[in-house]
């Protein structure tokens, strides 16, 4: 019994399960991307054999996940370690990737297809187990967590501040765009990020001035965050050589 | 007299004082960008009680701060070293998030609390106080003043010359878009920050060339605080650590 | 007949050679970018003299390079090096640049030249050889690929998950704007490589905090590309330094 | 006479000196951006005599530069360092600043004041002696101008490529936008500095997914001149701090 367990395990860290999930996964976003065309449409029935199809290789795979979960804690009962896979992050994307399965086996319909395949948006997220590139990103984040952290709260103060400010300044020469401090928020975040859309922006001079002032800050708040996130992955690329030497 | 004054400051400074005084910063700054929103124009009775009642925490701790100044300053006298406080950066931010409780007991009024709700946002000021995250990059920031100080200037100088060529250029294509140098300078910082809302462009060739060029030196000098800034803050990151260590 | 060959290659890597290449690759992209004006149509011949100008000597060149390959190779058989070349990276480039002056040479129509020239485009491709600068570019981001492989792929993936998100999010309310994923990933990359033209963005409020959400991960993803570049950049500029000394 | 000279030089490099001349250029500045706005056209002789007073500043400058020039080069004769310091790069730009005050001596309409005031523009290159930091950036530039010039040439081609490109794939669906490959050659800039006005953008797929890629290569490329400067500027700074020690 213990054995067979730990062969599913090796058997589901393979390459091989890892190409296949990794082919059914785009499979599946890709048939999401072209069902939202209309020209596409009429395919409809093959998205859905698609999606269907991915689910079920999921299904699959999440319930030999279960089933093989007491070989990763083998001191732990097997019930426990099970629950223990089932309530972690990746058995509850692995659960999400199930679900539409379920539901669209029963319904399917192009009408409310749009709303049944929203599970599917969290397929997205078993990349993240088989993408190497996505986890070394992420350690990386990790590892200058409280930094990031940091600058990402100076630049919620700065954006709040500006907003209300601009909010008050902005409101008597354009209330039907800047109608309430959550639009002026949304304008506080697009200019600090320099992304400027250009729905909503100030016409005083006072606001242009503030707007003049926040962008400068931006540009200097973000050098943080850019120059944390930047030499902690020059550092981690260097250790990765290093072992490799 | 003098024992009774440390405890006060030790409570001002303790977790405790540091945790309600963000709630009731979070909990002003909240009720403010709420009132704004038409939708919740009926709870205005709500957002003005939480106004009041975080100004009210705010007078309590604006006035053991007065009481407790001179424990700060032993060395001097117990009038000198309240005034100190006072007339400090930190004494006149508490001052400014206390006046609109006087205000508002008086008048309140779903039309003119815009204008009154004015100073709250000052309260936001509160938050550098108790911020570890804001305060440390104001120190990063300060230690490279002079540098910052250096670049900017070199930036409004080129702001300010493209800005007056480009007005020159683009006034007689664009007399209602570039009225005067002001709107100008306006088009220099939104393209130098590469921000870009599109409400302001050049449209005759000369002015394309020129303002082609601004994006490229844009970005160049951008690049200057932001080698900085990222520089310094990550000098003052590997600090940290070596305290700790 | 050897050391003809030989003659041929070294004239082919001379100054005076590369010097000719690129004022014919200028010529011919500065006559192709004129042609396009709609003022200059009735210098049309001038253009088209210029492109067939460039285009022979082109062939010229390609010619000498097929029959100097041998050169490169001594090892092979002359037909197998000189195979090699046509079908290498650079052989094709100069192989397309050379087209063109076929196809001119018969029709030439003011109506259709837009369509024939557009293989001038790939002349472009020609200065890769000849300029330095774009091949010291190449080579350090050749050097780093793998980094920069894998940042891209974390985009990638954010920007699938956050488009296929927003379109389901804002689908509702803006109907015509976010008609399909696809107009829903060209807004997720615009936004995330902080362009921001405004043709394209979320209006609802869940769909705007998704989109600074997306705005702030795109700086902090953005980072890490620029940093590798950067300091990949900054140590090839050294190593050149060194050699020097 | 020689000891008049060596005075007059010194006078010219003296704080006072210095403090004067910035004080004109900006009131200088200041006259020609507030004489651009239509609410204070009536205070126009006010701007007019600020102009030319600091014009008649400027004037008595020149002339002292020019009468001590011999100052600078002892071992030249006096007529030829004086030619020298007139055909210099400052000398050209002092010149400059000083026409308007002779032009404007005889007409001053505000109707044509605008061409007139132009020459005023490169009185804002007057700041570049006397702003130290204007200066270090120069300096620095200078310092890594080879690879500055690298990277922008690469630039250049991606641009140009990119504009040849997108012009013949959006020329059908958008004639009126990309009327010629000079407005494909803007938006392709506009794109690649990330400003993105909104005033030009592809529409077709095929332009699309170009334009995705140009806005990532020239996040990837402008990461390249932004590393170069940032560390000389650092290493800049580092000299300076070195020096002070």
């Amino acid at each position: 019994m213990e054995k067979r367990i730990d062969i599913v395990q090796r058997f589901l860290k393979s390459r091989a399960v890892r190409f296949i999930a990794m082919l059914f996964i785009l499979l599946s976003i890709t048939s999401v991307v072209f069902s939202s065309f209309k020209d596409f449409q009429q395919y409809g029935w093959l998205f859905q054999s698609f999606i269907h199809l991915a689910s079920l290789v999921f299904l699959i795979e999440y319930m030999l996940r279960i089933y093989s979960a007491p070989a990763l804690h083998p001191d732990l009962p097997a019930y426990r370690s099970r629950l223990k896979y089932i309530f972690s992050f990746y058995g509850l994307v692995d659960l999400v990737a199930v679900i539409p399965f379920v539901m669209t086996y029963f319904y399917w319909d192009t009408e409310i297809v749009h709303i049944i395949i929203l599970p599917y948006v969290f397929v997205v997220f078993k990349l993240i187990r088989y993408s190497t590139a996505f986890q070394l990103i992420l350690k990386v984040m990790k590892s200058v967590r409280s930094e990031l952290l940091t600058a990402f709260t100076a630049c919620l103060i700065i954006i709040c501040f500006s907003a209300i400010l601009v909010y008050f300044v902005e409101k008597g020469a354009q209330p039907e765009v800047f109608k309430n401090i959550g639009d002026s928020m949304w304008w506080a975040v697009i200019t600090f990020t320099t992304v400027g859309y250009g729905d909503i922006y100030p016409v005083t001079p006072i606001g242009r001035i503030l707007c003049a002032f926040i962008s400068f800050v931006g540009i200097a708040m973000l050098a943080i965050p850019t120059g944390i996130i930047s030499s902690a992955f020059i550092a981690s690329m260097k250790d990765r050589l290093n072992k490799k030497d």
